[in-house]
Formats: structure tokens, sequence, C-alpha cells
């Protein structure tokens, strides 16, 4: 197996687990959340930047990458992680979601998917060979079962459906699926309907993937329904496995998913914030770029150690940010993602120290409450 | 005075000359240039990454900081060094030319300009004395006097005219300013009229400035009227104090500059270049954007030493700047200004080795010639 798991503390009082993924460029300690570089970086960062913001492991876009700069081009240069010169793991989707988020005039067959690009309207097929084929191309560490993300709200038979698909497609994944040093994780699906989940999970788990995604939630769903799926969902799912929770990733979600048993989030989410002028805080997220703060020579948040907050002022990144200057997004960027790297070492050193359900309480009361 | 120039060596084979410029900020070796942070920052850049290329001293606009965020903004936040937290010497320009290109509506008058502000139309009034209360406000190490920057072409009668004007105002911002630890430089014009821009200087220099700036150049005229203009001015202006050839930073021309005694340069034009996916070589410009480089997997330039080519290839950067990926431009932007930085050095090594006029030759040849 390329890529290995081990949980190495439970938490008592909930679904909670510390643990650790070896893979081929390095060990990730888990709960753990990681950025998006969509087109092969994470917009507005240089990969020693996120480095040294203790970033473990990023995720990057199959179907993007597919499109531009081309699979080939990527293989060319000797992988992902060469390209990019990120030396650390990454993590590539299947380009399923995209397809069909993204892709105008899509036809789904048992076969796979043709659509067209976002870029330039030209045709191309996605079928699980296809998806396996791109990402073996890319080198990412851990790559994802080619599966249909069904929208929400949406019918019970078309949920099934759309379910019993994404179960042949992983089959057909697992066997397109050729390189060691890679880990091809299912995705359970099942939209909101916990006995699909179940039986998505009792599906994939026969194909003994080491780990699983599950997808097709937080697409528009309240969040109590997304907390009733994990809390259903995660015991049939095997401990020994890691358990990634796809798509999600605002501050409370974590917290909440981690209590659920969740080990892995990926988001766009803090990121695309900090590009709009919108910083995260223990207090909730802020408006940067509003006029309060255009005399607010404090940092966004004290106490916080990113180097945005250790040099700059809350009035510069306005300035910054109302000007359109590319360093204001750089510098909320960074915030963002050290402000999520660092609460999951908190939520790491919660679940050591056996206070998780207290930490979560305190977290939760104060980012949710006072704005 | 606030700030102390010395000549430490004189080029004997051309007016090229090295030397020390003492601000409150620090020392700076010249001949330099000096990067553009237009809005209180280096377009993409961190002022980090600017020291750690070897930047000395960068140049801010009064226009636009007066507009956004407010000189007074800037003076609450502790001056512009602190503001954005670059700790080494600035110079602040005077806002003329900027009223004088970007502001539309104005209306010069003997006591100054009223023009509208391009951001929003709003009406504003600048004066010498209010020139010099904006950048005393802003509080760089080196200011410049308010001028009025004559089109090219214009007739000899419009630029005498704006010369005289250039000169009387120069009179009352030198009476305008207070501030002991800023030095203020007159900006000499006179168009291309060599007669005219020895007056101003002679005048300029019955001021007795710690400085002097040459404006008006680089606005269209051919390279070889300007270069005629400094060989004319040049032997004029007094030897012990700085000159400062406005507007200029394409590497042919700081050459040439220095080779005619020049001290000190700046442009956007580096970083603007580079923000359009054009990169500077010792061979001239390359457009990185193009088809070419898709599958180029070299640096930008082999044996460069910046982070970009110690790091990335010309395929990756390509990728990025076609997906309007802002670590593209921020590469290029790093390298451009590598690459001024490390060239200014290189011209300061040639004058202390006694080889400027050959190191110039080859440069220039290899620069112009093939592309």
């Amino acid at each position: 197996m390329a890529v290995r798991f081990e949980v190495t503390k439970e938490c008592q009082r909930s679904r909670a687990r510390l643990g650790r993924l070896y893979t081929t460029h390095g060990v990730i300690e888990t709960p753990v959340f990681m950025p998006v570089g969509t087109q092969a970086t994470v917009k507005t960062m240089a990969p020693h930047e996120l480095e040294e913001l203790g970033v473990e492991i990023i995720l990057s876009n199959t179907y993007h990458l597919y499109l531009r700069p081309g699979s080939d081009v990527v293989q060319e240069a000797g992988g992902l992680h060469k390209f990019m010169n990120w030396p650390r793991p990454i993590l590539t989707d299947s380009g399923g979601f995209q397809v069909f988020s993204l892709a105008p005039l899509r036809t789904i067959t048992e076969e796979g998917v043709e659509f067209r690009s976002h870029l330039d309207g030209s045709k191309h097929f996605f079928s699980p060979e296809k998806s396996m084929e791109i990402q073996m191309a890319l080198g990412a560490d851990i790559i994802m079962a080619f599966d249909e993300c069904a929208p929400y709200p949406a019918d019970r038979r078309y949920v099934k459906e759309s379910k019993d698909l994404t179960t042949r497609w992983a089959k057909r994944c697992k066997d397109a699926h050729k390189r060691t040093d890679q880990a091809l994780f299912g995705i359970v699906q099942g939209g909101v309907f916990k006995d699909l989940r179940r039986e998505s999970a009792l599906e994939l788990m026969e194909l003994d993937f080491p780990g699983y995604g599950i997808g097709g939630l937080s697409v528009g769903e309240p969040k109590e329904l997304m907390y009733g799926v994990l809390e259903d969902l995660v015991p049939v799912l095997p401990k020994d496995k890691p358990r990634y929770l796809m798509g999600v990733g605002s501050p409370d979600c974590l917290v909440e998913g981690v209590l659920r048993g969740v080990d892995m989030f990926d988001c766009v989410w803090p990121t695309r914030l900090a590009r709009h002028g919108m910083v995260i805080t223990r207090r909730g997220n802020l408006p940067i770029r509003n006029l309060p703060y255009a005399r607010d020579f404090g940092p966004i948040e004290e106490g916080c150690g990113c180097y945005t907050c250790q040099n700059f002022s809350r009035a510069y990144i306005r300035h910054l940010i109302k000007a359109n200057e590319i360093l204001g997004i750089r510098l909320t960027t960074i915030h963002n993602i050290y402000f999520l790297t660092r609460l999951m070492r908190d939520i790491r050193a919660a679940i050591a120290a056996d206070n998780l359900p207290e930490f979560a309480t305190e977290f939760l009361s104060a980012f949710t409450g006072e704005k």
C-alpha cells in the first residue's frame, strides 16, 4: 500500500481521533485541512509560504489541470510536485465534481461523461479509466475515484441511481489504477439519505479502499442535515481508514466534522473569502475592506502569529484591497490559511489532551456568537 | 542636512561614478534603480521580498497616496515606512507628473493646479506648498519639488514658460519644506532644449538643493535625444550632489544613463512588464506567455540567482500567466526586479574595477542584439 494510515489516539467523548497518514512525500498529521490549489497553485501563494504556514497537504483539481496546461505537460515536467515545486503531499480529486458543476452540456452514460470545456467549449470525455489515467499522469499521493455527485435537492430515485453508478465506477477505477506509489480513495455518495449513504459505504468497502471520501455534502443542504449524515455514516466506515469530508472548510464545520470522526477536509472557501476581503477570526469573519477599518492600526487579530498580523495593520490591508493591490489578497490569504492550519493544530492538541469537547464548545460559541 | 551624498569613485573614461547616499533609513549605494510602489506597495511584492532581492530604496507616489488612503491616514499610521512596513529608504515624487498625466480637467495657474481625481472625479488643488505638506505627512527620506512636466512634443515657448514656472515653484517648495529628516530635491525641466535645461539647472542650483531630479525625459522622445540632453546637462550640475533621472528604467537606458553621470533611476516599466507576462533577460525581453514556452522546463534565464529561476520552469510560469494566476505575475515581478538590482550591482562593480565601458559594450550588444 502506497499510503499507510494509523490512528494514534481516540477521543473518549466523541468520534474524534488523531492519526498519521504516511505518503511518499511525507507524513500528514490528522485531522487535517487541505488548502485548494486548483490550477497547480494555491491562489496568490508561493509554495514555500505554504510550508512556512505549516500546510501539510494541498488539493489540486484534475479537471482544471487536464484542460490547462494539460496532464501531458505536467507529466513531462516530472509530475505535479515538480511542476509546481511543492515537496509535500498532494491529493487530486477525480474531476467528477467539476464536470458536474462547471462544464456545460454534459451527457452522462454508463460509460462516463461527455462535456464541453468551460474555457473554450471543446468536447471531452471523462470515464473512470480516463480519470485514473489523468491522475496517474499528475502523480498525486492520494487520488480519488471518479464519481457522480448528485445535486441538492434531488429526489431519492435519482440519488440512488447516481450512488449505484458511483459504485460501479469505483470498481472500474480500482481496476484501472496501477501506480503503487499512489493511494486511491473511494467516494461515498447517497445525498442526505442515510440508508443510501450506508449502502454506498458498504459497497465501496467491499472494494477495500485505503481511504474513503464523503462526497456530495455541503452542496446547499442545511448544516444540521450534513451533521446528521456524518453521525449515521461514520460508524459504518472502517476505523482504520482515513475519512475525508470533501469540500468542507468553514471553521465551525471543521470542528463539528472532527467531533463526528472526520480526518481530512478541503475547501476553496478560506482562500476565496480572502480574495473577497474577508478575514477569519476567532469571533467570526471580518469584512476588512469596510470603512470602520480605515484608521484601525491594529492587526487583523491580536495574538495571531501569522506574517500578516505580525507585520501589517487592518488599515493598510484595507487600503490595499480597496486599491486592488495584489499584496492585499496575499495578506488576507496568508491569514486565513494560517487560521485554519492553526485551528487544526489546536484541535489535534485538544484531542491529545482529552479536552476536545470543551475546546469545541468554547471555540464554537466565540466563532458563531458575537461578530 | 538630512541626506548626505558622497562620491566614492569616478570612472576615468565616462561620467559614471560610485556614490553613497546616507539617509535616516539607511545607506544607498549608487548608481541605484528604485522600483516603484505607487500605492504604498510595489505591485505583487511583500516588503521582505524586496529586501531579499537587495532593493535599497523604493519610490512611492504622492498623488495616489493623497487620494487613497489619504496622507492623513498614512501620517496617523506613523508615516509611510511604518504604514507599509518597509524599513529602508523611500523617495516620494511631488504629484506633479501624475496630475499632468492621469488627472482629467486640470487648470494650471501661477498658484498651482486644480484637477479632478481619476478615482471619483472630486476636485482638488495642488500647489508647491500643498505638495510639501503631503510629502512631509508621508515622511519619505527624499522628496521632490512640485514641477510642471511639459509634454513631448511641445514648442519651445511652452517649454520655457513651463520651466520658468517650475523654477518659481521650486523656490516656494524650498520655503515651505520644514522637515530636517527629509531631503528635498529640485527637478530640472526644459524638454529637449539644451539651453533651457542648462538655464533650469543653474536657476535651481541657486537654491542649493541636496540633489537634482531630471524630469520630463523618457516621455516619448527618441532615446538619442534623451542621451544628448544628459550629455549636455550633467556637466552643469554640481559634482557633489546626486542626479536622478526620473521615470527611466529599461536596462539599456540604465547603462547609458550611468555612463552619462546619472546616479538614480526609477520606473514602473520592469514591474508593469512583468504583469504583462514579459521577463527581462540578458538577451532582451522574453514573452513568457507565448506558446513556445509551454513545454520549456528550463528557468527563465540559466544562471540567474533569483527565487523564480531557482525554483520554477518557464512552462510553469507560462501556465500560471495563461490561467491568470497571481503567482505567475509574482514570479515574473521577482525576476525582473532581481534583474535590475543585479544589473546595478554589476554596473557598480564594473565602475569599481575600472571597466565600465567594456561592461557596457558587452551588455548592450547582448541585450539589444539577438532576441
